[in-house]
Order: structure tokens, then C-alpha cells, then sequence
């Protein structure tokens, strides 16, 4: 059993060669590392063919804030076997594990260096057709064969073992239902923001729904989630779409990916009123963003409805029109989570890029104060939305 | 490590005086077993001075209809932990574990031969006036406790972990929520219902809420349940009330035990019709059960109320006006449940005596239908259940 520790280029290297399976063995190769190194050390390693693998190492901390605290290296296999379940069903949009050591907390990687993160494509205003179609496709095909719809409820119980990821849960129950909604030093928002911020901690309704979304985030393992879709997971290209970093990996309410991911395009929607000064330019960019959510809203429920269809396995779960029912409530959870997301990365810890780097302090701010307001929209909107266009029409009517 | 070894009297008093610590050195003891030997054996150890023990051991088989199939002896290991983890929370309305070894499948419990089981009083005509509020407090009081309004949500997940139990969990799921809607050959019902029960199966709106009620126990950890309150697993005494054989215990859905214990109160409401041929002492029942499932709503509910309000200690969950309409919902899913429960004792695999040892076959048909019908009702009406009245006032207005 190997013992866990940190490499650097020329470990990781070693670590390679002895694997002999990925480069010949007289191969030259090179080895850089380019990971933030906050959390992951991730290495490119080439050889003189140009044939390249990417590993992935989990550091045995955070730094976040200047703070460092302990976080589970149990993270790489969670993250590992999410790439491995989900490659299962979708291979087309799911990064592929080439090898995987839990001990060293290593995952070798395909290279995807020829796809760039869409977070900062979208941020410099670059569009991708199949962006809303793909990542549809992705969600409801990993999370229809995750379900139990599908899997045999031994199985499915045995994998919700496997899955049970509490450390990174615990970040997402404080950041995403906690702390924005009560003072917590963990929170980060400009005094400007305050009064705003008071009065979403005053309304009621707002805080009921939250609960309710907490509730079903710690206490409904409908299928195994991502758990962290934004735009900075996800890799782009003109024809490829491919999912990234599933540490937070876990057995939970289907709405939560697809509310998450819609939740980061309306952030950055948000953030082009701060950025695109050009009228035509940002009207594209809006026009692009609202249509990949419409599309990936309807593909995500046309693709469950045929996959339910079709494989469901469950004799009680095939009763004519359950489906309806189901997916609507998958629908308001959806729009639950996205309006948490919302909410989240405008007054909590983590900030997204789209925003933060607007330069213009006023600028930022009204940027602020409307993703905020969306979130608590569509927050308080939830449970009364029974279809994809209700979801579409909330987005549209308050963003235009 | 004790290796498993099914035990005969000898070999169980050998056990108990290696434990060394239930009776005196010299102790003069004795030792029966009365389990119905289909399941576990059951043995009772006494000395000369009356102490006595329980000790219960798990086979590995389980014989039903005549047939034999294999069954974990890991049950016995759950129904332990359940009890040790209900006990520490309700130790008044708990069976309490004196010793347990999971290799052998063997728990000490105390002796609770001065009460009775609570079916066979029933169907004698025998009450406890205490019944509905003692089974409420032990219902509200262990599921508050091992829910996320208490559970600290990594420890949650460990004991969620703990509990998994696939094996007694596929029984629930097959005989409550699929075998009684299709055609099967486990099923056992009389001719004379083959009308009923075929048009039950082609009703799309009950068979939908079916799907909901199964998709919810499938996934919906909300707290440690009992997993099989009937009236067979509850001990009664004029001044006591003791829960036992938790065997089906996990992490499920708060409705599903008061569901099934109100569904078997209502299965022995129906029998009285069938078994009490004087109309005031059928009316003295009927009230009493009546009065009983009241009472047991409602301080259920009560009890939720006063604990959540003191002691929950999940920030978001403490949102006012939350509890309201979570315990909603609890009761909407514990109508469902009791709907399921009468329909699978009518026509499902496992009967209940109360009706079963009704002689009469035509008066028991009756009976059958009324169970039946009722339960149906309350599937169907379940999901426009409001409050513990709502619950109430349907059940009255289908049996008066």
C-alpha cells in the first residue's frame, strides 16, 4: 500500500514511469505543475509525441481566505468514482479516470488542455452552441441511472454508502443554507449591500423555503449528483462539452446540479450589465445565456422523460404519469437551488469571477443587488413552478 | 470470535453463564424457548428467585407459506442498535438491551413476559387507555432525535451508513408498494375480491401516489424508523407500553411508523365488525380505537412541536413556521402509508390475525372489503391531508 505524500514534478514523474502504462518506456518526458494550489496539485506530464495525461493529486488542506483547514483526502476517490459511475452512462461529456490511487489520492486524467473552462470563455464573452443541449444531456443521464427509476435498491443503497461524502457536504449545508442567511464572518458582501441583505434575512417565507431545500439537501439521495456544477467545472469547446471535478460528489436531490449550473449562467447574465458596454454585444451574450437555459431545460425533461420510458426498472415507479409529478418537483427544487446559488455567491464566502472582477466598484454593485433580488425570486417562486416554461418565464420577466 | 451456531437450551444457558454477569455463580436456572421458530428463537432464562432474561437469537432463514428463504443475520444486529439508539432517547416505551454479539446474532433483552402483545389483547377486546399517547411519544420522540433538526448532519450520515439494511427493506418494498398492485403469486386474497382488487390496479391516481409513497421510502432518510410498528411488535400493560422487534429498522420516511400503526388499528377497527356480534360492545371498541388514533395524531403532533421548538439545533431548520409545514407533509406521507398497510394485509402476502381468524367466511369477506376500500380512500386523499383532523375526519367519515 502506498503512504500518502505530496509529489513535485519529479515525483509525480517517477510515480508515472512506475505506473508503465501510459508512455513508452523510453519516452522524454515533461512534467509541469499548474494547479492553483490551494486545494489539488494537478500536473500536466507530455511526452515528445505530444501524447499527454493530466494527474491529479488532493492536497490534504484548504486555503481559503488566507485561512488553511484540514479537508479530507477522501475527496480524490469520491471524485474519482463519480468520473468513473457518470463515464459509465455518459462518456461523451464526462472527463475519463485513466487510473486511480486512493492512498496517494492520484487520479490520472485525459488531457483535456485542448478545451478551455467555460467560466472564463463565457466571462470574455465567447459562446458554445451545444453548451445547454450537452450539459442537459449529462445531467439527465447520469442522474436518471443514478435513480430509482433505474437501479436495483441494493444496489442503490450500497453506492449511497459508497458515496457518502460528509466533509464536502458540510461546505455546501454551511455556504449554501446557512450562512447567507444569518450574520457569520464566513459571509463577504459590500456594506452597500447591507439593507438588502437584512431584509432576506427578515422574510419568512424566503427562510421556510430555504429549510425545506436544506432539508431535502441532507435527507434525499435521489441519485448521485455532481455536486459542484458551475461554469468553472466544466470543460468547452466548439463540439465538446466535458464535466470536470466531482468531489462533492454524493447521493442527493436531482434539482440541485441543474439548479446550480442555471444558477451560474444567470450570474454571469447578470454580470455582462457590468462588463459589455456595447448595447448589440450584450444583448447577443443575454440572448445566448437565456436560450441555453430554455434549451437545457427542455432537453433535461425531454431526455428524462425518454429514459424513464424506456429503462425504468422499477415496477411502482412505471405508474402512468408518475413521471409528471416527479419531474415537476425535480423542476422547483431545480429552481430552489439556483436561486440559493443566486444568493450565495453574491453575499457568502465564495465569490464568482463574472462578478468580482467587474472593475467599476457601482458597476459590481448593481450587479450585486439584481442577482441577489433574482435569487430571492426565485427562491420565494419555487413551489408554485409546475413546468420549464414557468421556470424560463420567472427568469424572463424579471430580467428584462 | 464467536462463530454462529444456532442454540438449543443447553447451549444458551452455557452462553449466558459465560456472560457471568445476568445471574448469581450459583444460580439455579432455568431455560424455554417460545419463538414461533420461523424467524428467531426466543429464549427465556430464570433462577430460582424469578429474575429472568429474554434472550432472542436470529436464524438464518426465513420460513413463510410454507417456503424457506435465506435472511441476513445482520437483522439482529440493526434490531439491537435500533433499540440501544430509540432506548437512549425514549427509554420509558423501549424494550431495553442487556448484552448483544453480532456474530452469534444474539441480544439479551429484559424480560417483558408480565405484558402482553398488543394484537392479541385487541382482537380479545381488551383497551389500554394509554396506548395512543405512549406510542405517539415514542414515535415523535425517536424520530425527532435522529432527524436533521437534532443530528448533527456528519454524524447523521454515519448512523444513516449504520442502518443500511437492504435485505429487510426489499421485503417493505416489495409487499407494501408493489406486490398488491400486479399481479403476483405472493399475493393471497379470496376470489371474491378479484373485482376489487383489479379495479384498485387500474386506478392511475392511486397508483401514482403508490409510486410516491415508494420512491419516498426508497429515498428519504428523514430519521431511524422502527421499519414495522404493528400491533404484533408492541407489549401493553395497564401502565406500560414497550416497543420491540425492530428488525426492519433505517433511515426512512417519519410518516411510515405511525402510518403502519394507525393502519393497524384500523385493520382491527374493521375486524370488530366481523368479530363482535353485540352493537355496544362493537361501538365501545370502535370508540376506543377511534379515540386512540386521535389521541395518538394528535400528540404526535404535539410532540414534535415542543421538541423542534427547544431543541432543534440546525440553523436553517429553525426557521419559523418551517415545522408547520414539514409535519405536514409527515402526515400526508403517514395517510399514504396507512392506506398501504391495509391494502397489503388484505390482499398482499402477510395477513393479520385480526382478521384471519375471523371463522366466518362471509363476515370476514366483509371485513376484507371494508380494509380494502379504506385503504384505498386513504391513498387516494392522502396528498389533501392538512392537519391531524383532516386525517381524522376521513378515516371517521368512511367507517360511520
Amino acid at each position: 500500500m502506498s503512504k500518502y505524500a505530496a509529489f513535485d514534478n519529479e515525483t509525480a514523474l517517477d510515480y508515472i514511469k512506475s505506473l508503465g502504462q501510459f508512455f513508452a518506456e523510453d519516452a522524454q518526458l515533461s512534467c509541469y505543475e499548474f494547479g492553483d494550489g490551494n486545494l489539488n496539485l494537478v500536473f500536466r506530464i507530455e511526452d515528445q509525441a505530444n501524447n499527454s495525461i493530466i494527474l491529479k493529486q488532493a492536497l490534504p488542506y484548504a486555503r481559503c481566505v488566507g485561512e488553511s483547514w484540514p479537508l479530507t483526502l477522501d475527496r480524490a476517490r469520491i471524485e474519482a468514482l463519480v468520473l468513473q459511475q457518470h463515464g459509465s452512462v455518459c462518456p461523451a461529456h464526462t472527463a475519463s479516470v485513466l487510473h486511480h490511487d486512493s492512498n496517494l489520492a492520484v487520479t490520472i486524467l485525459e488531457d483535456l488542455g485542448h478545451l478551455a473552462i467555460l467560466r472564463s470563455e463565457l466571462i470574455a464573452g465567447r459562446t458554445f452552441d451545444n453548451l445547454g443541449y450537452d450539459v442537459a444531456n449529462y445531467l439527465a443521464t447520469t442522474s436518471f441511472y443514478h435513480s430509482d427509476f433505474y437501479l436495483d435498491p441494493q444496489e442503490k443503497k450500497a453506492q449511497v454508502q459508497t458515496f457518502t461524502n460528509p466533509e464536502l457536504c458540510a461546505i455546501t449545508e454551511d455556504l449554501f443554507f446557512d450562512d447567507p442567511y444569518r450574520d457569520c464572518e464566513r459571509n463577504n458582501f459590500p456594506s452597500a449591500l447591507t439593507e438588502q441583505v437584512m431584509q432576506l434575512r427578515q422574510n419568512k417565507a424566503l427562510l421556510c423555503v430555504v429549510a425545506r431545500l436544506k432539508a431535502k439537501f441532507l435527507s434525499s439521495p435521489q441519485t448521485l449528483l455532481h455536486g459542484d456544477v458551475h461554469t468553472g467545472s466544466i470543460f468547452v469547446g466548439a463540439k465538446q462539452t466535458k464535466l470536470i471535478d466531482p468531489e462533492f460528489g454524493f447521493f442527493g436531490p436531482i434539482g440541485f446540479d441543474i439548479g446550480s449550473f442555471i444558477g451560474n449562467l444567470l450570474l454571469n447574465y447578470c454580470a455582462q450589465n457590468g462588463r459589455v458596454k456595447e448595447p448589440p454585444k450584450r444583448r447577443d451574450l443575454h440572448s445566448y445565456l437565456l436560450n441555453t437555459i430554455s434549451t437545457c431545460l427542455q432537453q433535461f425533461e425531454q431526455q428524462w422523460h425518454t429514459l424513464s420510458q424506456k429503462h425504468t426498472r422499477d415496477h411502482a415507479l412505471q405508474a402512468a404519469g408518475y413521471i409528471d409529478s416527479f419531474l415537476q418537483e425535480v423542476l422547483q427544487d431545480a429552481m430552489g437551488y439556483c436561486g440559493t446559488e443566486l444568493v450565495r455567491r453574491t453575499i457568502g464566502l465564495a465569490h464568482v469571477a463574472d462578478i468580482a472582477d467587474i472593475a467599476d466598484e457601482s458597476q459590481r454593485l448593481l450587479v450585486q443587488k439584481q442577482t441577489l433580488q433574482l435569487g430571492e425570486q426565485l427562491i420565494l417562486n419555487a413551489k408554485s413552478c409546475r413546468s420549464t416554461d414557468d421556470f424560463y418565464q420567472l427568469i424572463i420577466s424579471f430580467v428584462h
